[in-house]
């Protein structure tokens, strides 16, 4: 398929489903907020790795996607044993950066929504570095440009 | 001093200490980013100690403060026995709510930065409710305007 | 089908599915050995909720599950995106308290095992407190005696 | 000093102060039980650094200490907003293996007790590795042979 790229798949959003565990929880009795990063977290590693984007690749290459951004809001608290689901969509994307939309949703319901901006860095220097061509053109085909259906 | 006010303070920041554990890195080799909401979280508190909110007659009033919204930037990584600092500043507060303005230094020099928002809540109803006049009055009076030093 | 049992379920052991993300690992490039905690719990929660229990009516009661001890050998680490195991199963019980034997799996091979034990509370005063009768039933009936596969 | 070791100390405990935050709470309005061991781990940590241990050179060698047991006793909660200190203990050694006692503490009054079993391996290979002479020394001179205080 192309360097990084095991697979063309058409991912637009990814949707994992995550059940609230004590780990998960604070003395609020609510799940600790920033949790809900961690959350948005798996959800975008599990988006990437359905848009077919080989992470052993990326390593051997000696490169590492890192976060430089997260912003979230909060507005309505999850609680233990809930079934929420974490969501993730690509909605810009450049030379050596990604950026997502992300949310956390309860049977439709909207816990949490947040960007994530994400780059791409050579290991050894933390400096940007232009992605490869087959990952940029992965990236701009399961692009979302506002279709995102935050109703649930 | 009057309703949740042990005390009469005067701290516009808050500078925490803090070592990196092992506990706080990823197998990136650095701090997890999410964590730097935890020490932003740690600073937030002791301000608010600082200033001499007494959290437990907040508690016994059946009242909450939860984080409604946080945004972070992160502009260099934090590693495995790291000295760091966090930081805590109020730069707005209104009825019921404190805006934050957030950092983690090491050595004088901004590794990330953020806003954090906070709003006071019914435990119960989980609605916002009016912070005590007292409150209110200990924020302003501890609200940073702009001088806060980001060269450390 | 009778206090806190919601349901009559033969499960001598749970086996819940984990995929690991970059919040479990640490600077050493493995999953943090205190995560394997977390796991545990995981299983051990869903062992519980497969059993029948009805975890609302031990709450609405007043009382609390609360681990009173574990212990833990670690055989070999788990990485980053592994797809491993965490099994839990009910060796032992008495009025107040529950044994359970524990382990992480991948591709059948334990990379941990431990046991951890749990005990009912009151919530107020933190003092053990007779277990039910039907619940007493239910984990003794689930009991494994030994018949714990360790080969996967 | 000789391999690995900065500086000569005698340290037969450290005892590191902590505060509880939010972050260490669960549901259940206390410390969640899991976290004890990372506080176990900060008192370790400080307690072979404080032993003189060069831990850069230690990893410069390519070699990696490893938890290969850990087990602990829950006899009291902590709760939010309390001081209370880890303490950490080394009861033996051998030619790859450090066994350490561990106690959280809060005004003299044992939290929880445990042991931890930790082995220097090669990084690569994952094997148990001798530690240098020096090292081993250091750790028999800071053994501590059951003077230790557990009255606080």
């Amino acid at each position: 398929m192309g360097r990084w790229i095991l697979a063309r798949a058409r991912v637009t959003e990814y949707r994992l489903p995550i059940r609230v565990y004590i780990e998960d929880t604070d003395a609020g009795g609510i799940v600790y907020y920033v949790n809900y990063l961690k959350y948005f977290e798996r959800a975008r590693t599990e988006l990437i790795r359905a848009m077919g984007v080989d992470k052993t690749a990326v390593m051997e290459d000696g490169s590492v996607f890192v976060v430089t951004s997260a912003s979230i809001d909060y507005l309505m608290p999850a609680r233990l044993d809930d079934c929420i689901e974490a969501r993730a969509t690509v909605i810009g994307s450049g030379a050596a950066k990604i950026e997502f939309e992300q949310a956390v949703v309860r049977e439709g319901v909207e816990l949490a929504r947040g960007r994530v901006s994400v780059a791409l860095t050579d290991g050894a220097s933390g400096q940007p570095k232009r992605m490869p061509a087959t990952l940029r053109a992965a990236l701009k085909a399961n692009e979302n440009k506002g279709e995102v259906n935050h109703d649930g």
